[in-house]
């Protein structure tokens, strides 16, 4: 689907929502990917789309603008002070906006009342609107989306198994030597780069979640406990997986932590399936670790897209009502954290499908002697 | 001033203003750094603070908390549910917090609205409260946090020198190669990491302000203008610095860019002094392009703390009101880009003195033949 096609998309929930308008905002701090989802520029950006479809970009950088961007009208920021309040003004005003026009739920507070007392028009901002139509039509997966996918996982899995190798041959390693290995084997291969920032966490300090900071020049893959998070981007599309590094002899915890989280790998993987609901999947997980007396202080999974964190959920959360369809793409990575044992996760990515699900990523928890 | 002594200002602030608390709440897409200032929980928790002192951190990595954070209590996010509205109000009525508490200003509007419905407490979000305080707070380091910047500062000018050094010597270079030079260098001196995602733009991607992606497998470094910005952390504080690479025979345009951002360059140092507003500077610099028919995208300058870009910030705004005074550090950072000739910028750290300004950072425009 083109991107013009995305915002006609848009468009028509716009106006089944007697909308007038809608402004999509992504800046330093509060990014929204929508923006690239709906016309291609990166991000900095205010993007107007009208119920009629036109759409009108207002750039912090307009040279990148008209390389990469996709839309009707591009108006630097610099014309507006590089003020959202004065572009939504002056927009509403010549675009004669006076209905109801929606802003994303996660827009500060005070930028919403500015943008209210801004404009004549009537600002909707709401829980379930403009995010949750977003949020749904980004969830399903195009084929062209599905084939970027499909490629950084395909590179992820070239440098899980280089790493492996690598780490296979023993010699000592510092968290910064394997995230800077990972890298270079991911720009090597085509990615653009990284989907977030790698993390590198070695025994001393693998009982975070994630690890601050996420590596530093401390050692990696010694006795005990590793945990190496990372993802590749290609064409804008994440992959995200995490290997445990397992070396040496484990402790009896850490040993049962490794079989419950493999146990509970094992137990998502099975539930998987188009029309499951995720909580589902999340809560039978949870309830796997309780019995055994342990917890996990994080979501079984989530979504893949322009963002690396995005709908489906699969959380156990009384909220999460998302349901599991073909062409969701989603990370399945049950972990446990111990402030003495360390920790373990493994995370890897499914392309959900008609009839069950594709493994598109090989992590593994790998065991050292 | 340890984290205590910060807190028990913002307590002081707090009953100044009639608060009986305030929440600041870190997440993935809406960061926080007040977090950390207040309590050395690097991110993902929500602090309370209540007039009284008394200070509760809610994280979502208790394990992490519990080797970093100072608060008079933890509480694991995970007893929520992982969800701020149920810890707000489990924490206001164990608190007996009635009375009027205040959130960042950049508190999603629906988020705001969820609070206040799920708690007695008399919501305040405003801009200009409780942000300014602590933005006014963190813009005036404190001695401990003048030897972090300053040590970034002294590691990345070793990483200027030796790349000055090394781009001397010629050879093709890929951006990427240049980003992980960088990298490797700053580890290898003991910082962190970097303070922000390296660019390092070649000759055909210096057009954009943030070139997007930030660095790939294209040149570096070749005929023409390439910009390479990069910053790292020491002790969770930030260098950034910019150095503009002008290769080879330049064009008229180029030539022209390059001079007029130097002599910009120049006239805002000479501008710098305890005093001085911001706004002032930034109009000289911005009146200077306009004369000579230029226009810079984006501002001047920003404070440097445990954000990358925080106050004061040094822009034409007309919102800008801030001041420079001693403690305050700040970059400058002029630039200009055209979509054929490319970009050009020069960016270093400031220290504001009660004379004065030290120059803590020693980037240029390098010419190369």
């Amino acid at each position: 689907m083109s991107y013009a096609e995305r915002r006609e998309r848009l468009a028509s929930w716009l106006r089944g929502e007697a909308l007038a308008a809608c402004l999509i905002e992504d800046r330093e701090g509060l990014r929204n990917p929508s923006l690239r989802y709906l016309c291609g520029h990166p991000e900095d950006a205010c993007l107007f789309v009208l119920a009629s479809g036109r759409t009108i970009l207002v750039p912090w950088d307009a040279n990148l603008a008209r390389s990469l961007a996709s839309a009707d009208e591009i108006i630097p920021f610099t014309d507006f002070d590089r003020d959202v309040k004065a572009a939504f003004a002056a927009i509403a005003r010549r675009e004669g906006l006076s209905g109801r026009v929606e802003l994303s739920g996660s827009t500060a507070h005070t930028l919403v009342e500015g943008i209210a007392r801004a404009s004549d028009a009537a600002i909707v901002c709401r829980e379930g609107g403009l995010d949750q139509a977003l949020a749904g039509m980004r969830a399903l997966k195009e084929s062209a989306e599905i084939a970027s996918l499909r490629a950084a996982c395909a590179v992820t899995n070239g440098i899980l198994r280089s790493l492996q190798a690598s780490l296979g041959e023993g010699g000592e390693r510092t968290e910064a030597e394997v995230a800077q290995f990972v890298e270079r084997g991911a720009l090597e291969a085509g990615a653009e780069g990284m989907s977030f920032r790698t993390i590198a966490a070695g025994p001393a300090r693998s009982f975070g979640i994630h690890a601050f900071p996420s590596y530093g020049n401390g050692p990696f893959g010694g006795e005990g406990l590793s945990i190496l998070d990372f993802g590749v981007l290609v064409g804008g599309y994440p992959s995200d997986v995490t290997v445990t590094l397992a070396r040496g002899r484990l402790s009896a915890g850490q040993e049962e932590m490794v079989g419950l989280v493999e146990e509970a790998y094992d137990l998502a993987r099975s539930l998987l399936a188009p029309g499951r609901a995720t909580r589902e999947i999340a809560l039978a997980v949870d309830s796997l670790f309780r019995r055994r007396g342990y917890a996990m202080p994080h979501a079984l999974g989530h979504g893949l897209g322009l963002e690396i964190h995005e709908a489906p959920r699969i959380s156990g959360r009384e909220t999460n009502a998302s349901v599991l369809a073909p062409g969701m793409v989603v990370t399945i990575e049950p972990g446990l954290y111990d402030a003495r044992e360390g920790g373990v996760r493994k995370e890897n990515d499914f392309l959900v499908t008609e009839s069950g699900f594709e493994t598109l990523t090989e992590a593994c928890i790998l065991r050292l002697p």
